[in-house]
């Protein structure tokens, strides 16, 4: 058995590197995906693949068009979804992925500092696991593979 | 015909009435639903029905368990749903009901400020209509009514 | 019991009202419902809500924004569909409500001259009935009612 | 991980074979599939599997019901849909084609000149990705694939 | 609470009358819907709506495509299904309507003699109540009634 | 708005006159549906319907096609369920319905003595909320309808 | 590209192993499964796990339980269903399986012989393809791998 | 063709091992999946990924959510589901494991002793197959690969 995870959340810091790097030590059977993490290509991928744009609404249109044909192709393959907010930033397209995968019947893996717990409790009561940091959320992916 | 909308998005100020106000001007038959406005009444109401919890964590989880009943409730109920953001606030749940409704198949309409396109930008590519005040979402559900 | 039904299709002609008319002299429980049949009010309705837009590319995507808005929910409410094609124009939104109504689930009745046959044999091959007028659509829903 | 690529529309040039060179070149691992595209051979499947049918209607129900067990076995096989319209034929099966996808919830990419915005409109707003070019749509594949 | 119900089965005597009587006496809020009973009529609905088909296989397909509209659409409404097999005839289309219910996930009550048990053993594990006489059926229903 | 509940669990007490009582005394839109509360009527009712059993285990199966067909009914046409455990009886039809309204995405409230939240973790995780008396079930309920 | 297709209907002649060998001298990546085809042990398979019942009715529920578990894993599994009926036998649980096909929206391939064109015409009409022979329907088949 | 199986139920003995060691036997293309076996291991699984926890209330919802992250995530993947009932414990966690798998239409196949039938007779009715021993559970998936 194998199971492909989508890790969504912010793109500042190397969370997603420190997940897989467990994963491979643990040698567990993942297939691991997310968001494009290069922030700026992330911004520009709508004008770089469909021109330039007439305004910064429609440059923002068309690049969250195609990242979203990102996520949906990825998270409609994922067994699992975790995922991590942090202090800083708004953070709205990691919980409309967080909500979707829900909707989805994908069981979400919530991270974040305890500190958030006030502004995330709906979504902490839906996640069916909440932990607050990425190591916790790979030890209970761990715990699915074991005999 | 008649429609049920439900109403996510902040309870700072009364954006809500400003719609029913409208609707009720324009005679149109929708029946408003939304969360629980009171924010203290929000805030609390997981002790009020459960007793006093252990910490401020339990007594997040306990009220968001009953705020979320209140919510699948309404959601699933309604035929559309309207998302406010604004400046001010993380709104994380308002952003989980959003892409809630989305995955329901519930076209969403979302209602921000030109100022936040950016941080909104994947929600408002998966929203059915985007605008800037609650009067044009109305007159966007009014126009389903127009023979 | 009731039935909801939705017309799909041109808005050129009246043949909405010849339905709506026959079943009014049938005295059948038929609920009618469908597109905005005022062309420029449906093709002007995205800046009449959301201003002047930018060109004629944002302009249409602004009023097929609302227009979706409207085709989504009233589909959604809808028991049955049936869908005019004739000889001119291109039709395209008509073909896609149609199929958006198989893959729903509701049941298609098709209304088309036997000269558009070979265009439209993909979509007749899925439709549930497929007539050459209005009158034989609203026959055949009669026919549901019959004791 | 793999995407199966139902390549949808007008089978009157050789855009599929662009759009497949392209991800050889690019060494993506898609798998496209398609409809039948010797034209003839499509409208005949049906005399040449079920024999001589009574007239030229019988003749495309045949062929429809045989080109529609392809389509839906396919279409219900892909991760995507690439839809091209042109300037010519009706092309309502392309616009059958699409609006499946999208029910379905395939994410549908739309290829067309900007010249057709206008009959695409309400096709181009339930797209996930709109663009002119087979290049173009290929590309914003290839953006899944990135990391 | 109100329950709609689709008589499913033969249409060679009045069983549907026995029915609808008992729940009359019994005061049961049940809206009974089933097939076209009169037979002739059944069989020619295709020609009367459609006009002369060329053979009785196209006389039949017509007929067929009416007949499956109406209990598409009863079915669709009806909350349980009853369906009657008796001794005589292939009643084909009674398996079938009685396999959609199940597959509907709407309970299926299989009324048949005795004698038959042996070539209806699959339809009747997948049934919910097996019973050898409409009256049977019928106080089975009137059970979901009682306090 | 109404509210479609069903009460599922133990028949041995009057707990869901209590729930019925104070629903009335606040004047809720609510209407309660539930098993058969008569035990005898609900081990009997196989054979009631059916005529004798050959034996104890034909009896059971024959009384629990008719139950179920009464549970299956109700509870798909429940908007929420309550689910109430003791301490005494096994109970393990009121898991399966407690477990049935899940996955159907119906809000499961689960009333249970505190003494029993070890053999009831996992379903306790699972429901929208966890109390121990009716009266709870019942304020969480009427929290919905607050404006 | 592989297909499982699942061939359902009668167990008196060679039908299956005349579209094996077909599909195996075109070199078609299908695989095929379907009812148990030894006729005795289908009957019997009941008691031969469970042990001796009490009379022929129990016996042939304790078959078709698990004859029905076979079917229900094995067309789940199946991209295509193909149902052939002949002029012997009542072959109701065929009609139940190219049913249940049809509701899973698995295309189904209906060969029947003309001459049963009117008992089977409501199934014809909902069947994608309706054929004389398997060879027809193997061809059907084929075609969906042609390029 | 292989199948994914999941082994609900009591682990007090080793019922698993009796299952897997004959499916080996029989050399059947079968992977076996089930809750975490070690008693110890599963209840404390929250606080050794959490961390201690304040009482046994919340330890038990700690350990409960990852447990059901491992139920949730391998019952998607089965295609069958056996559950094994005993005469001890109050296996509330196992109906609700065998309820979800009917929800989610997988076949259950329900393993209890005959002494069991009157409490667990509303789970018997809805399960696919009953038998009283894991051997007989084996057979019944073993005819599924027989040719």
């Amino acid at each position: 058995m194998k199971l492909s995870v989508y890790l969504a959340g912010q793109i500042h810091d190397n969370w997603r590197e420190e997940i897989k790097n467990l994963a491979q030590q643990m040698d567990l059977p993942i297939e691991f995906t997310g968001p494009m993490e290069n922030h700026e290509r992330s911004d520009n991928i709508g004008e770089e693949i469909l021109g330039k744009q007439q305004d910064a609404i429609a440059k923002d249109e068309a690049a969250s068009s195609i990242n979203n044909l990102r996520t949906q192709i990825l998270l409609q393959k994922a067994d699992v979804v975790i995922a991590l907010f942090g202090e800083q930033y708004r953070q709205w397209n990691s919980a409309m992925d967080a909500a979707t995968a829900i909707a989805l019947h994908k069981p979400l893996i919530l991270v974040r500092p305890a500190s958030l717990h006030h502004p995330l409790k709906e979504l902490a009561n839906k996640a069916q696991v909440v932990c607050e940091t990425p190591e916790q959320a790979l030890k209970a992916l761990a715990y699915v593979f074991e005999n």
